[in-house]
């Protein structure tokens, strides 16, 4: 059952592989959220932007969130992203996580038309969640304005938490905007913020982010939850450093297929580069040239011998 | 069964009303898309960005179309919205909308990722259309720009109608940019093109233009159906005057909450104006003066006498 104290490290918006027919492939989904909690995450956020969720079908998400529900993974650790333009569906997917023990969903704004009032926005969530009506939900708003375009403004998240306060009861910020992150710290003391990415961990933890929810801990969660663990410690600025360097070189490529050619690569298995349209894969050239960049300039290698 | 000359006229993205207890109101719904052939509308595109198309869930759009068919209305007559941001729900509305008879679909580009490549889009409508596997698909292809973010450029265009003849047919152009439509008319003179707005429907027959599909034919269909029989008599351009006057009225107010305030008032039915979140209805304020105004100046009153 979910933890009363919420979410709080290192989690990964969860890649998704697809099988020569395109589907999704549940086989190597799994083993990777497996592979990503002996790796260090605190928590699995599957159908993010990262996992391409919104080029997954309903029926698509909903199946590959009971399978991991049906690993050894505690479903108190999972955020499933439940958001869609629309309220119906939205009260479709969120129900289903909720019922079957996820500990919080991450919630994309209705991101079709552009431009909603606060008061459109607000009505939005609150038919969401009395549409679900579970004292077991819990809200993690998904503020990613540089491509859901809507997005969350600090008045609003104001007002859900008023009305909702036992539900939403925290934000992901993928604006890429230190200076919004810490304003809703600022505004929101009790509020579980993760920053969208590990740069901002360090400054986002001595201002008491939550943690953080970022692309690279697909790759790079061992590193990531070090920086997490030894935060008070003296060496953690330097630390920091470490992973800010790693990820400002994996962003450099095109984030989501760059990540999924470095899975690809050290598992040894061609097929888990294959992008969901309107994504294409990293061309190979781009791919060799990421892996030897990384290595040299971070011996950055990924580990699967302990892999199922 | 669909007409082998497509479509062709004046087409509505209808209105969808909605209940008091939020959801789709079947038969409201049902009599507006029947008045609205009485007004002259030669089709109708449910779904579109007018009808709140992206707010309603999976499940409801495929109830609203059932019901529609079960109407008298032709079903070759049906031009429903069955984009959406993935390959697999995209796939499973337009299947339904195929099976159940309809001239054609709608189809907006995968909108949730923005900047995809033109191969990347490519993908997405040939996974869709080989995942329909139907003769009888004619898709229409959705470029709305402002909205959508994501757009079609005329080399994907051309490559689309290139790969599938047969099935990508045409497209509805709401850029709202003329010299967008001129090019492609230019470009593909056998395509199906239809302006966004009927401000631009004289200019576009001109050019070969199939006529419109624009949101405000929920209230004036008879006046743009007019200019559409008559663009080539010696009066067109003083009608299209008249149209295009009335349009720039409308859409002077926030276009949807504006079109169900009409309808609402001259349906004496106050909750015809009720919005889907993040849509919020028009201020009784602005409605009020939107329908003085459009009385006013442009003598505008809707008649409900012979509706169901």
């Amino acid at each position: 059952m979910a933890d009363k104290r919420g979410f709080s490290g290192v989690i990964a918006p969860v890649l998704t592989p697809f099988g020569e027919d395109g589907g999704p492939d549940t086989e190597r989904f799994v083993a990777h959220c497996e592979w990503l909690m002996q790796e260090g995450c605190t928590g699995l956020a599957p159908f993010g932007t990262t996992s391409e969720g919104n080029s997954l079908g309903l029926d698509e998400r909903m199946e590959l969130l009971e399978e991991i529900v049906d690993s050894d993974i505690d479903p108190a650790k999972l955020m499933p992203g439940s958001g869609t333009p629309s309220v119906s569906d939205t009260i479709v997917l969120t129900k289903h996580a909720v019922e079957l023990g996820c500990g919080g969903v991450l919630m994309l704004p209705p991101y079709y038309y552009k431009a909603p009032s606060e008061e459109g926005l607000y009505r939005f969530f609150s038919e969401v969640i009395e549409g679900v009506d579970d004292d077991a939900l819990k809200v993690y708003l998904y503020h990613i304005p540089p491509v859901a375009q809507v997005g969350f403004s600090l008045p609003l998240i104001g007002r859900l938490i008023k009305a909702f306060p036992e539900t939403v009861v925290g934000l992901k910020d993928s604006s890429g905007d230190w200076s919004n992150t810490a304003a809703i710290l600022e505004a929101y003391p009790k509020f579980e913020v993760f920053p969208g990415s590990e740069i901002f961990l360090l400054d986002g933890l001595r201002k008491g982010a939550a943690g953080c929810i970022s692309a690279t801990c697909n790759v790079s969660a061992a590193a990531i939850r070090n920086v997490y663990d030894n935060w008070k410690g003296g060496d953690a600025d330097q630390l920091q450093a470490g992973i800010t360097a790693l990820r400002k070189a994996i962003q450099a490529f095109p984030m989501i297929p760059a990540l999924k050619a470095l899975v690809a690569h050290y598992r040894k298995d061609p097929g888990w580069s294959k992008m969901r349209p309107p994504f294409t894969e990293l061309p190979a050239a781009d791919a060799e040239k990421l892996i030897k960049q990384l290595a040299d300039a971070h011996n950055f290698r990924l580990d699967f011998a302990k892999a199922a």
